[in-house]
C-alpha cells in the first residue's frame, strides 16, 4: 500500500502527540489527532504563567529532525545551572555542564500552541472534544464518548499518564503495569516581575532551595515571571496536612525560604487556594498490541526531577521517525523494534527522575556532592570522551537513557571510593585522573 | 449504632467473599454477597475434574475460626510430601514437614459450594448474575450492570485478581498498583481413575515432575483421579508456542514426563483443546478507601507455587475477624490497623510464590537442595522453636509471612555457608548444629 494512503490515529494532542504528528505528516501520512479537551487556543493567549519546563538536547535534536529547533530556541530561557539557595540565603551557582551547555525553561502552553499549528500547517487534522472510551486493537478503530468511530491503519496512544489506549491495553492477557506514586506531591506558586518589569532573581539559573525532604524550586518564564514550584511531603510533621493556615504558611516560609518571600506576593492565597497535585511513575510491557502503540506518558510516565518528561517522549518521536527511515514504512516489525529498543529507556528515565529527587532536595547542598562535581569535571575535561558525568550523559547527550544508567552506575562506584580517601577535600587536585579512568574501563 | 443493623455488602461469592461472609454474619451483621456469576451450584454436581488446591495450616486455622474445619477435611486428601519424578521415571518422596504433617489437596469447586451452602445457612444473602461496574467509596454503594444498585455500611472486594473494586480505587488519585504476568502459562490435564477403580500413582503426595525451566505437578481428587497442571513457558525453544501438533505433544511428553504418559489417556486432544492461562502477581496499597477494602485476590493475587493464594485469604478473613473481636465493631480504625498488618503480609507471600516456581522447577532435582532439607530437619528437631524450615513456616504455622520470608531469608544465609564447606555431603551428621542455632539468633 502507498503510504501516503495510509491513516494514523494518534489520541492525544499535547506535546507529544503533536510531535508525532508532524513527523508522521512529514513523510506523507494521513493524520488525525482526537484530543479529548477544547481547544486551548481558542481560549486566549497562553500566558507566561503556564508550567514551564525544561527542554535539553534530546527534546531539541527530536525538534531539529522535523525543522522546528531554531523557532523554538526564540522562546527559550536558557539556564546553564542550578542556582542554589541555602536557609540563610546564601546562593551558590552549580554549572550543569560545560562552557556552552544549558537547558531551556520553555513555556509548556506556548509549545503545545505552537506545535498544533505546525501539525494543522502540515496537514493534520486534529479532532477536539473527542475522549476515547474503546479500542480495537486489530483494526486500529477508536471509539469516543461522543459517539463517533475512527478507523485507521495505525493508532498511537499519546494520550498522557491517564492514557485511554493504556487502560484498554491493562484489561488484556499479559500486560505488565504499575503505577506508583511517591509520598511527596507539588504545589505551583508565582513570583511576578517586580514592578519596574524586571525578573525578581537571576533568570539565567535554575533556582533550588533544597530543603532535605522537600524542596523549592524556580524556573524564569518570557514575561519575566518565575513559575516556582513546592515539592513537598503530602503526610507527615511537615508536610501538605500539617500547614493549613496562613500563619502556618507566613512561620514556615520565612523559617525555610526566607529570601524567596518578599518575591511572593500572593504566597498565602496561593499555597491554600492553588491545587496539590501528585507525582506518579507508569512502566509498562508491552507498548506495541496490535495495531496500536504507547508513546510518551502514556508509556513511561515519570516524576519531573530530571527534566526529562518531555525530553524522553520528544525522543521516543525522534527513534520512531528513524526507524521508519529504516524500515520504509510503519509495520509489525518497525513496532516490534521500536518496543525493543525503548522499553528499557523508558525504564531508565524512569528510575533516574526517581533518584534526581533526592539529589535535588538533598544532595546539592552537600559539600561531597559539590567536590564530586569538580573532581567529575576535571575528568571530563582531561577525558572528555572516557568520562562523562551522568547528568551531562542525560541532559546533553543522546546516549540511550539505559546505557547512561549503566555507565552512571560504574563512574558513582569510582567516586564513592575517591570520595572516601582521607583528606580528599584538599588533596582532590592530586589525584591520579588516569588511573581513575582506566578504573571505568577495566 | 448496633452492629446487628449494620448491612455489609461483600463482591464476589468465591472461597474468600464466601468465608468473610460466614465470619460476618456469625457476628450479627447483616450480609448480602453480589456474585457476577451465575450459581455454580444449579449447574449440576462438581465433579473430581474441577480444579484442587493445597489447604494448609493458615486456611484450616481460618476455617476453624467459623467452625468449618472438620466438616471441610472429610473432603480433603493429605498429602504429607512431594513425590519427585525424575526423567527415566525414578521416585523421591520428599515430606513437606514433620511426621503429621501434611497439607490438603481439596477441590476448589466442592469448596466454594461447601461454603456457600454455609453462608447460606447463616442468613447471607447471595445475588447471583450481578456484575458491580461502579462503586461510590464514601457511602459503600455499589453498582450493577443490571441496573440494581445496592447502598452499605461497608463494602468488601473479594472479587479476586480483577477486582472490580480495585479497579475503581486504580482510577484514584495515590493509588499504588502493579500487576506483573510471569513467562510461564498452564494448562490443566486430566490422570483418570485406572480401569479398576485405583488411583493412578499414589494419591498421599504432591507430585512433581521438575524440568528446569518448566514442570509437570498432579494433586489427587476424591473420584481418584489425579489433575495435572503443566506449567510452561508460553514463548521459546520449549514452550506453548513451540509445541503446537499431536505429534509435538506426543514426542514431547515422551521425552520428557514418559512414566506420567501411560495415564494420561486424552492427553493430546487436552494438550491441544484446553485453554493455556497467564499467572499474575498484584500488589497494590491502600487496600482501604473509604467505607470500602479489599480482602484475598483482590488485594494480592499470588502466582499458585506455595499453594498459598486460598490460605493467604482465608488468613485474611481470619485476622479481620480477630480484629472485629478487639474494635467491637467495624470501623476507619479497624480498616486502618486490617491494612497496616496485611499489606506487608501479602507483599511477602507474593514473593514468596514467585521464587518457590524456580524452587519446584529446578531445585527440588538438587543434591544440595535435598542435603538441605535434611540438615534442616536436624536442626529443627534439635532447636524446633529456634530453627524452622521456611517451608514450614510458611505452610505449617501461621507466623506473619513477613516474618517467615525475614527469618527464612537469614536462614538460607547460614545454609549457603554450611553448604559450600567441603566434603559437607559426608560430615554433615558431625556439623556443629548448636553453633549454627547460635548464628540464626546473633
Amino acid at each position: 500500500m502507498d503510504k501516503a494512503q495510509q491513516k494514523i490515529s494518534i489520541l492525544g494532542a499535547g506535546l507529544v502527540g503533536s510531535l508525532l504528528s508532524i513527523s508522521l505528516a512529514k513523510r506523507g501520512y494521513n493524520v488525525t489527532i482526537f484530543e479529548r479537551r477544547p481547544d486551548m487556543r481558542k481560549a486566549g493567549a497562553i500566558g507566561g504563567r503556564s508550567i514551564n519546563l525544561a527542554l535539553s538536547h534530546r527534546g531539541l535534536k527530536a525538534l531539529e529532525n522535523v525543522g522546528l529547533k531554531d523557532k523554538i530556541q526564540e522562546s527559550c530561557i536558557p539556564m546553564p545551572g542550578r542556582m542554589i539557595h541555602d536557609v540563610e540565603g546564601n546562593l551558590d551557582f552549580q554549572p550543569y555542564g560545560k562552557e556552552g551547555e544549558f537547558i531551556n525553561s520553555v513555556s509548556r502552553g506556548g509549545l503545545n500552541w505552537l506545535l498544533m499549528n505546525e501539525a494543522e500547517a502540515n496537514g493534520v487534522q486534529i479532532m477536539f472534544e473527542h475522549k476515547c472510551i474503546d479500542v480495537d486493537f486489530n483494526t486500529a478503530t477508536s471509539v469516543f464518548d461522543n459517539g463517533n468511530t475512527a478507523e485507521a491503519d495505525f493508532l498511537f496512544g499519546g494520550d498522557g499518564a491517564f492514557s485511554a489506549l493504556r487502560n484498554a491495553m491493562q484489561k488484556t492477557d499479559r500486560f505488565n503495569f504499575s503505577q506508583e506514586y511517591i509520598s511527596a506531591g507539588y504545589k505551583e506558586l508565582t513570583m511576578p516581575a517586580t514592578a519596574n518589569g524586571d525578573y525578581a532573581i537571576d533568570p539565567s539559573a535554575l533556582h533550588i532551595w533544597p530543603r532535605g525532604e522537600y524542596m523549592l524550586i524556580a524556573l524564569p518564564n518570557l514575561d519575566k515571571s518565575f513559575t516556582c514550584t513546592l515539592f513537598f511531603p503530602f503526610e507527615g510533621k511537615t508536610s501538605f496536612e500539617s500547614i493549613r493556615t496562613e500563619a502556618d504558611v507566613e512561620v514556615f516560609f520565612h523559617e525555610k525560604f526566607k529570601d524567596a518571600v518578599p518575591h511572593l506576593p500572593n504566597l498565602k492565597k496561593e499555597f491554600l487556594e492553588n491545587p496539590t497535585s501528585s507525582l506518579i511513575t507508569v512502566r509498562c510491557d508491552p507498548w506495541v498490541k496490535g495495531k496500536t502503540a504507547l508513546i510518551g506518558d502514556s508509556a513511561h510516565a515519570i516524576v519531573p526531577f530530571y527534566g526529562q518528561g518531555m525530553n524522553s517522549g520528544f525522543e521516543d518521536c525522534h527513534v520512531f521517525d528513524q526507524l521508519l527511515e529504516k524500515h520504509g514504512k510503519i509495520n509489525d516489525d518497525l513496532l516490534k523494534e521500536y518496543q525493543a529498543l525503548r522499553i528499557p529507556d523508558g525504564n531508565a528515565i524512569a528510575d533516574l527522575a526517581l533518584y534526581n529527587f533526592i539529589e535535588m532536595r538533598d544532595k546539592v547542598a552537600d559539600e561531597k556532592f559539590v567536590l564530586q562535581k569538580k573532581i567529575e569535571k576535571k575528568l571530563n575535561q582531561l577525558y572528555p570522551e572516557k568520562w562523562i558525568p551522568l547528568y551531562s550523559m542525560v541532559t546533553f547527550s543522546d546516549l540511550r537513557y539505559s546505557e547512561a544508567i549503566a555507565r552512571g552506575n560504574k563512574q558513582q562506584a569510582i567516586m564513592d571510593d575517591v570520595l572516601s580517601r582521607p583528606a580528599i577535600e584538599k588533596d582532590w587536585k592530586n589525584l591520579d585522573f588516569e588511573a581513575i579512568i582506566d578504573e571505568v574501563h577495566q
